[in-house]
């Protein structure tokens, strides 16, 4: 299988020398192939996503995804900034339904802000919708009647959009314990009108999955007050976007949360990344986590490659890396993302 | 003067009858007029919103808003569902400046889902923009070219919404702690683009103010992980409702924080409302917590009639009150409604 390896920017390389440290330990028979994206790719060739990186990720079994964002590109026109990169990969590729567990590792119930009581009772996926939303309609600058300059970007979902990670969710649940969390903002969004109505319809053909529905605003109170409450969370791109960065501080760390995003449930091709960010504060100094990016290849393995074993063997050896009491600084610790990658190989072997 | 009492749906009733006591208690020599509002003034009107509240409201020198949101309306068209009551006092007053201060009270450190030492450091001021954002552009159902239901709302801002807002933020961060931060998704939003933009500008006026900017989903991250980073959040209208109650979860509960919502920092109209919405599922048994109600009066004090000393006794009644352990079911305790109030008027008397 050919794995397409997309860096990126900030600690984005940092992190992916170590995940890629871990794929070499177990010796999978595996392709490598790197690719610039995001603001190292603007740099070196003026795109954020290169045509030859999009084709790269076209071609491969699946893609490890680092971080993109990158302050020196801030003024930049919009289509050429560090985000179109991983925001054009998931609408050119169709990754429609972004899988974002979130469970706490023990040993790390004192990194959460939480109560250690609260947070070990989270086990939940976030799934978020990912080629829809305010994100992909028309937007841009205004002038209005009176001159005044106005930004304006247009939301919107369709039945077929909402269905398909309707689908998704649904089935997720069904994997899981059975339980459905639709969150949106119904109460004020048309585009949460219909999202809520085409959630119910698609119900219907699922009778042993119990659905509920919850406006964002409770939501994100919800995951604080008792967020071992929920299994599945399915919402769409930009409320997912703030929930499940949100739920990942409440299992410690944005620095140990992988993610998936995928084209279909059933189907294979995938992008796993981290979901924290480039990170451009901490970059070059061996401070990052690592663990968020090791545990998207675990993810990688088990989704779109088939390999349930060495996705369980990762997994297991970073909650053993964690047990033995190794932290980076987002953990409150001092050790560097080298020191966490030769934690994670040496449990692995 | 004169204060318009709108109770609304739900708890609103209850919550608000216990700051009536609170009032009736202090005898400022108010006169008080009751206008109906939300679902209770739908099927009592067939209109949430109905003219004489309106010219009430308008007429008032200061309006008590207890909570609208009645489930029996959810199939109704939107502009008559109980929402658009509070949307449409809102809009027509020009009430576009929400302050949202979160702190917690000494005692309910065990109340919070964070751990006591995060929790009592939090002492912070959402600033939520109120009068454009997705909630206001034009919004609908329609029909795309292959036949399909699509929903939409127009987000937007204009530079002049923003920046009045601004002025709001950096003139209340002078009367505090000297620190504003700006949310925004100006990493994907032309809206939040324009917003980050005025706001910059606006910050030459303000140089004693220190500014940050920060993205929505880290902020949602940050308000978990460091809550006492914060002194001024400064956010437009969706992403203050998310992050101000997922912020009053962090100081225990949403039963206890107030809001005010201004038409300029130095106007003296106001609305006043706690943070909470109706409760349907506890409404009419008395055991909702009406502080943050009776905390919306103390800011109605402060704010609009100019007589800080009884707003002050009546924060310091809550603040005894909750001291001797009184305890509503938010705040796991089995105190009633009426019992909380009892014992806030015990505190005053
Ligand atoms: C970088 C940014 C465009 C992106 C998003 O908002 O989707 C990121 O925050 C994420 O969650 O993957
Ligand atoms: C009831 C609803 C329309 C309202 C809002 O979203 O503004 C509420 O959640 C609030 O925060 O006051």
């Amino acid at each position: 299988a050919l794995i397409a390896i997309l860096a990126g920017d900030g600690i984005g390389p940092e992190v992916t020398a170590e995940a890629r440290r871990v794929l070499d330990a177990l010796d999978l028979g595996f392709d490598f192939e790197e690719g610039l994206v995001g603001g190292a790719a603007y740099h070196a060739t003026g795109h954020p996503l290169p045509p030859e990186t999009l084709a790269l990720a076209k071609r491969a079994d699946a893609i490890l995804f680092g971080a993109v964002g990158d302050p020196s590109c801030d003024s930049l026109e919009r289509s050429l900034r560090p985000e179109q990169a991983i925001l054009g990969l998931r609408k050119e590729l169709s990754l429609f339904a972004n899988l974002r567990p979130a469970k706490l590792f023990p040993g790390l119930e004192d990194a959460s802000a939480l109560r250690p009581e609260v947070a070990s009772a989270i086990d939940l996926l976030i799934l978020r919708e990912l080629n829809g939303d305010v994100y992909f309609g028309e937007k841009g600058m205004r002038t209005t009647a009176s001159g005044l300059r106005e930004g304006y970007d247009i939301m919107s979902y369709n039945e077929a959009e909402v269905r398909r990670i309707a689908i998704a969710g649904f089935e997720a649940a069904r994997r899981r314990r059975g339980k459905l969390c639709s969150v949106d903002k119904a109460n004020v969004l048309e585009t949460s009108q219909l999202w809520r109505d085409v959630v119910i319809e698609t119900a219907a053909q699922y009778p042993d999955i119990a659905l509920t529905h919850m406006y964002v605003d409770n939501a994100a109170m919800q995951l604080v007050r008792n967020p071992g409450q929920f299994d599945v969370i399915v919402t769409g791109n930009l409320f997912g976007d703030i929930l499940s960065d949100q739920a990942s501080m409440c299992v410690g760390s944005i620095g140990m949360l992988a993610s998936a995003s995928l084209s279909d449930w059933r189907s294979t091709l995938g992008l796993y990344e981290p979901i924290h960010g480039s990170a451009p504060d901490i970059a070059g100094q061996g401070k990052a986590n690592p663990c968020a990016m090791i545990l998207s290849v675990a993810m990688m393995l088990r989704h779109s490659l088939d390999m349930p074993a060495p996705a369980d063997r990762i997994e297991a050896a970073v909650s053993a890396a964690i047990g033995k009491g190794v932290r980076t600084a987002d953990l409150g610790g001092t050790h560097s993302t080298r020191e966490m990658g030769d934690a994670v190989l040496a449990a692995l072997a």
